[in-house]
């Protein structure tokens, strides 16, 4: 089952050097989700072959333009294709204002619904629940009210050794009694069916933590700690920290930093300032400090194995 | 002095087939002038090359997303590279109310002052007067408030044969005198220089017309008549009239008998449906009727010659 995260652009402020700005589409098993959404996200999408029609669901984490700016597009373009299924956005307060009143001067009522969830809270919240994963926010320190998000799946069932299902000649009931972790018993409570005699342990439950806008926050350690891939912003190079902290921004050093501490599996850095015409001196400061570092680069595709 | 008209998209409702949604850039004399702004214009321009430094003058033609959505963008980007200087934009009723309230929920004062023309009257009016040209509004019949935008170089001074004003001494007074087409008199009345003997002809006063989004309308005709170059939108092809009629839009035979009865010089068809992912039968449509039809192709430039 996939987990993979599909980079749309990753340039911060003011598109540059051929980069977009910040969008990233997100598929776990079968469900995909839009992180932000730059300008010119919708036309990413075509040139990386990246589909909408199970898209469902889009986070934004602030209402600074290089963010959300191509959300409009995209939202119209979803309507003039004729979608009829719900959709859900998820950012600030504002951003159901910005769509409404765009909406209103169009005199265009939209085909489907959009649902929006306006996040308010300053702590962590739980935004999106269904079987198989769920989405937290994790709030941000940044100029303007910001929130980055955590996918994680949940545990997963079990593993059937299927051949001794078969010759024990289980039923259904017993079956998953063992995938969730149970032993079989008898009417008396004795065990018949040891779990571990019949299962294999559940393929790992794999997270991803999306960070952006943000100024350096060891706070976010505990939050991330241990996800198989972060992306957090590394705007400046480190030799930019006032500009960095001025502006509520991080260096790719300290991005790397967090996630050395958070001990996650792999890092993305992004969010690149203009004023790098060239990354490889930003993933060099990254691996500098956390090994497993890569580069948002755009049409790039990271996928955590099962 | 150039008059030029660059194609920076001109797809209708939805990107596609690689084609972006409605922007214009034009340059007359030395000033710079954009029509219509759609999402990712400010990308095109760089992709073109189309600097943005004499950039004062922005017009909006309506608010379907397809005409304004790259519009916040490019503000964005023109207060991240330090703009001072004063911008003027004019659009429908909406549109300051659009990039004020994002401006708000972003926290951003941008660092130089925005003017907001918004355009109300049913009738043309004129827009934007300075010593080199006009800018009247064309009123549009399409779903909601939309004008376009008709650029006329005013009256050019008549031009002075040179070596007549050295041979014959003349002084600045008598030279601005000939320039204004007038005759020199003596203090009597009487002709000592006759300006023809003088002067040659002036160049012509060169005239644009952007007409995007129509349907059909013959009273455009007597508003646009004998421009040397009119956009016209033409949206689809004539079986496809009744979808036209129905949206507002014209078909693209529609759109070169406007240009055929209105005696322009060259025709520039464009808001293509994004049913046709080849544009010659379109263009073959037009020529039809008025053989100076040309496609809005993107990065296409269009020269009006002095």
């Amino acid at each position: 089952m996939s987990f993979e995260v599909y980079i749309l652009g990753s340039n911060s402020a003011a598109p540059a050097h051929g980069r977009h700005h910040t969008s990233q589409m997100l598929y776990i098993q079968d469900q995909q989700f839009m992180v932000d959404c730059g300008e010119g996200a919708q036309m990413q999408m075509k040139k990386y072959g990246l589909r909408k029609n199970r898209l469902n669901h889009i986070f934004i984490s602030h209402l600074h333009g290089d963010h959300y700016l191509g959300l409009m597009g995209l939202l119209s373009t979803m309507h003039l294709n004729g979608r009829k299924q719900d959709l859900f956005l998820y950012g600030p307060v504002g951003l159901a204002e910005i769509i409404t009143i765009q909406l209103k001067h169009a005199n265009t009522k939209m085909n489907y619904p959009i649902h929006f969830k306006e996040l308010r809270s300053p702590k962590p919240e739980l935004i999106l629940e269904n079987e198989k994963l769920t989405v937290h926010t994790i709030p941000l320190q940044h100029r303007i009210p910001c929130n980055g998000f955590l996918f994680r799946e949940k545990q997963k069932p079990r593993k059937l050794i299927k051949e001794k299902i078969v010759s024990n000649n289980l039923s259904i009931r017993h079956i998953n009694s063992l995938k969730n972790g149970k032993d079989i018993v008898d009417e008396n409570g004795d065990i018949i069916f040891r779990n571990k005699d019949f299962t294999r342990t559940a393929k790992k439950s794999r997270s991803y933590a999306y960070c952006s806008d943000t100024k350096y926050d060891e706070s976010l350690i505990p939050l991330i700690s241990e996800v198989d891939l972060l992306y957090h912003e590394g705007t400046f190079l480190h030799d930019m920290l006032d500009r960095a902290e001025e502006t509520f921004h991080t260096t790719v050093h300290q991005a790397a930093t967090i996630a050395e501490k958070a001990n996650v599996g792999q890092l993305i850095i992004g969010h690149f300032s203009n004023r790098y015409r060239e990354l490889q001196p930003l993933l060099e400061e990254a691996k500098s400090v956390f090994e497993n570092a890569h580069l948002a680069e755009e049409g790039r595709q990271f996928t955590i194995d099962e």
